[in-house]
C-alpha cells in the first residue's frame, strides 16, 4: 500500500518540498503518524504540531513552510485539510478501487427496470417495476429500489438501503446502510378518539452531490414531496420529517430530529440530537447547537443554542429544583427592587 | 389519475355544491393546490384562505359553506380533516391499488409456517418455522419473520422489517421499513465489574390497528412482554424498552426513547426527541412536549414540558452560566429579602 | 417447559430450602407470579414482596433465608440478581437452543471467505471475499459481512446486520438486527460554500462480550480506527461517530450520539438519550444521567447531570420566559445586594 510523496503530488498538487521518493505507506493523524506516514497540519494555530510529528512528510500552508522544511519534506497548499480530504479519495480509489460492476445473478431485477451503463448490483438486491438505475450507479447487497424510483449517474447505494416508490435521488449521491427512503410520513386525523390515516401520496426528491448516513430515515410527503436540496450532508440516525425541505449545502449531525414541514435553508449547520419542531423556517446560514430545541422560526443567520449545562447531579439537582421557581424567584426579585426604591425615596424625602 | 368530484362525493360522502363533473388531478395543500386540484379548508379560522386558494374545488365545514360557494365548487362535511384523510385512502386505492398478492418465488418460507388467504410475500422475506401469516396480510422484501411469530390479517410489514421470534401483531397494522420488533431487551446484572447477561424470555405483543415507523425498535420483555395496545401510532426511529406498556390510541412522534418498564397510558401524546424513563407510569390524555425528559410519574392527564429555550447563542451562554448558579442566587435573594424586612422592622420601631 | 427446582439448583448451585421437587414453569417477576412459577428478592429493601408474591419459590440473599422459608421453598443464593441473570442463560438454553448450526442454501457466501467449524448462515446473508468467520459463530438471515471483515468465535449477528469492510469484532459478542457497524463517519471539510468528502479509511474494532442493540450504528474511523473495548454493552439506535474509543465495560441506554472522537473511559454509564460531544475525554467511572448533554471533558468519576425539569406546561412557560434573562436578573440581584449593602453603610455611620 505503499506510494511515493512524488506521485501524491502528481495526482493532487500543491508544492513538493524534499524528496520525490520520501515512500508514504499511510495517512495519519498528526499525533499519531510514524515514520512512513503522511500527515497534516491545517493552521499556523497549530504549528507547535510540526515540531512534534514523527510523520514522514506533512502537508502545510504557506505559512508553514519555513517551519515544516526543518523537519523534513512537506508539501505547501493553500487549504491542507482539503487537500487532505481529497487525497483520502485519491488513496481509496488506489488502494481499494471498487469492483467491476456487475449485476449479481442472485438480485432481483424486475423487467421493467431502466439499468444504465455500468450499473452494479449486489447479491438480493431488488429493483422494482419501471424504476431507472443511472449509468454507473452502485446499488448494495439487499438494497431494495422501489416502483418507478429514480438514482441518479454514480450514485452509490450501501447495502440494505431502502429506496421507496416513485422517489429520485440525483448524480454522485451516497446512501449508507439501513437508511430507509420514503416511508410514510406520519400523518393521521383524530377521529373519536382514534387516528385515520392520512396516505401518503408524495414522495422525497434529493439533489445531487447528497450524502445520507446509516438508518437515516427521510419520509415522503403526504400532498406534495419532501426535498432535499444539492450538496447537503445528513449523517446517521436522523428523522426528517414529510414535506420537509433542506436547503443546499446543509449538513446535520447524528441523531437530529425535524418534524414534518419545516423549512430549513441553505449552508445551514445542525448539530447532532437537535430537534426542529415542524412547520418552522430557518433563514440560509443558521447554525444550531447539538441538542438545541428549535421552537420558533429563525430569520437571521447566527449561532443559536438552548441547553441544560451539564453539572454534577447534586448541583443540578438544586438548581433545577430553584430553577422550577424561577418566575416566582423573578416577581420576588421586582418586589425587593421596588421595596428598595421605595426606602430610598423615603429617605431623600425632605 | 383524474377523477371527477361527483366520483369522490359519490365514494366518500359529503354535500357536493357545484357541477360533479369538475376534474380532479390531484390532491393538494390549500396554498399550492391549482386549476385542477381538491384540497380543504378543516376550520372557519382558515376562512381567508379560501379567497386565496386557485384549487378546483375545496372541501369546507358548514361554516364556511357560503363563502366557498362564492369562489366555485365545495364539498360540505362536518369534519373537513377526516374527510380528506379518507380521501387519500381512497385516492390511493383507486389510482396505485395493491399488486395481486403472491409469494415471491425467491422468498424463504419455513414448510411449518401457515400462511393464510391472499398473503403476499416478497422477494426475499424469510418467514420461519411454525410463523402464522393471517389473510391478506403482506410481507415485504427482505422482511424476516421469526419462528412462532404471529402477524394478523390484512397486516402490512414494509420492506426490511425484522418481526421476531414468538412476537404478535393484530390486524390491519402497519410497520415500515427497517423497523425491529423483537430484538432483546437491555439487561444485565453487573458482576464483579462486568455485565452479565439477563436472557430477554418475553416477547412483543402489538394490538390492531398499530402503526409503527421506519427503523423503530420496540424490545422484548425480560420475563413478560413488551405490550402495545390498540390503534397506537409510533413514528420513526422511536425506541421502545423491554416490558413498556403503551396504552391504545397513544401516538409518539419521532426519536422518543421510552425505557423499560415505563407504562403509558391510552390516548397519549409524546412529542419528538422526548424521552420517558424507566418504571414510570403516565395517566391516561398525558401529553408530552418534543424533546421533554419524563422523569417521574405522571397521574393528571394535562400537558408536560421541560426544554431549555432556544437563543442566540451569546444570550444563552451568559444564561447557562447563571443557571449553574441559580440556587446560590435564590439564597441571595433570601438574604436580600430578609435584610429589608429587617430594616424595615428598625424604621417602624418606635 | 417445566423444570423442577432440584434441576435449576442442580445446575446452578444455591442452597435449596424446601422440595427439589417443586415444579417451576416460568420464570416471573415478584409482583406477578403466580403458584408454578420462580421469582427472586435481591435485596433485604424488597422484604415486603416475601409476603406478598404468590410464587411457588424465591431466589433470596442470606438475609432474607428466615422470612423465605416461612412461605414456601426458597434458594439461598450471595446475589439472587446475578443468579437470575445466569438462570435466564440456562433457561433459555434448555427451553429453546439454538438449531444446528448450517450454511443455508441460499446465503451467499465469498468462496474466499474462511468459515470456522460450527458456523452458522442465515437464508440471504451475505459473507464477503476474504472475510473470516470464527467457530461456533452464528450469521443471521439477511446479515452482511464485509470483505476482510472478521467475526469472533461464538459471536453472534442477528438478522440484518450490516458488518462493514475490514471491521473486527471479538469473541462472543452479540450484534442485534439492523445494527450498521462501519458505515463512513461523517467527515467533509469545507470548501466554497459545499462540502467535499473525506473519505474513511479506518475501520470498527470491538473487542470480546460486546453487545450491540438494534439499529445502532458505530461509523468507522477516518484515518485510524473506531475502538469498542471488550465487555462494552449498547443498547438500541445508539449513534457511534467516528474514532471513537469506548472503554472496557461501559455501558449505554438507548438512543445515546457520542460525537466524533470522543473518548469514554471502561466502567462509565451514560444514560438513555444523552449526547457525547466529539473530542472530549470520560475518565474511568462517570455517570451520566439521561438526556444530558456533555459539552466539556470531565476527569473525575461521579455522577453528571443536565436537562431541564419537566413540568406543567403552563409552569414552564413562565419559568423559561425568565430563565430567557436570568443573567439580567443576576445582575439586577447583584444591584439590589449593593443598594442594600450601602444603605447599611449610611445607617451605621456615626
Amino acid at each position: 500500500m505503499s506510494k511515493s510523496l512524488g506521485d501524491i503530488v502528481g495526482a493532487l498538487g500543491g508544492t513538493l518540498i524534499g524528496s520525490a521518493d520520501t515512500a508514504i505507506d499511510r495517512l495519519a493523524p498528526v499525533a499519531t503518524a510514524t515514520a512512513r506516514d503522511l500527515t497534516f497540519v491545517s493552521h499556523l494555530r497549530y504549528a507547535s504540531q510540526l515540531t512534534r510529528t514523527q510523520a514522514a512528510a506533512v502537508v502545510v500552508p504557506p505559512g508553514l513552510q519555513a517551519q515544516a522544511v526543518l523537519r523534513g519534506p512537506c508539501v505547501v497548499t493553500d487549504d491542507p485539510y482539503l487537500y487532505f480530504a481529497r487525497l483520502t479519495q485519491w488513496w481509496r480509489r488506489v488502494h481499494e478501487p471498487l469492483p467491476a460492476a456487475q449485476i449479481d445473478p442472485l438480485a432481483s431485477v424486475h423487467p421493467d427496470a431502466v439499468i444504465g451503463e455500468g450499473v452494479d448490483v449486489g447479491p438480493f438486491a431488488v429493483i422494482g417495476a419501471a424504476a431507472q438505475i443511472g449509468n454507473g450507479a452502485r446499488v448494495g447487497a439487499h438494497a431494495v429500489v422501489g416502483k418507478n424510483a429514480r438514482v441518479g449517474e454514480d450514485t452509490r447505494l450501501h447495502p440494505r438501503v431502502v429506496f421507496g416508490d416513485h422517489c429520485v435521488i440525483g448524480a454522485r449521491g451516497v446512501i449508507h446502510s439501513g437508511a430507509v427512503i420514503g416511508a410514510d410520513g406520519f400523518g393521521f386525523a383524530p377521529h373519536e378518539g382514534t387516528w385515520v390515516k392520512i396516505e401518503q401520496l408524495g414522495s422525497v426528491r434529493i439533489g445531487d452531490d447528497v450524502e445520507i448516513g446509516a438508518n437515516t430515515c427521510i419520509d415522503r410527503g403526504a400532498l406534495e414531496d419532501t426535498v432535499i436540496e444539492d450538496g447537503v450532508k445528513l449523517d446517521n440516525l436522523i428523522q426528517i420529517g414529510h414535506n420537509v425541505r433542506v436547503g443546499a449545502h446543509s449538513a446535520m449531525a447524528g441523531c437530529v430530529g425535524v418534524a414534518g414541514s419545516a423549512v430549513i435553508g441553505a449552508h445551514c449547520t445542525v448539530g447532532g440530537g437537535a430537534v426542529v419542531l415542524g412547520h418552522l423556517t430557518l433563514a440560509d446560514g443558521v447554525n444550531i447547537s447539538a441538542a438545541s430545541v428549535v421552537t420558533r422560526s429563525i430569520a437571521k443567520p447566527g449561532h443559536y443554542t438552548g441547553m441544560f449545562p451539564i453539572d454534577d447531579n447534586a448541583s443540578w439537582e438544586k438548581n433545577a429544583a430553584s430553577l422550577k421557581q424561577l418566575n416566582r424567584l423573578r416577581e420576588r426579585l421586582k418586589a425587593v427592587e421596588q421595596a428598595i426604591a421605595q426606602a430610598s425615596e423615603q429617605n431623600t424625602r425632605p
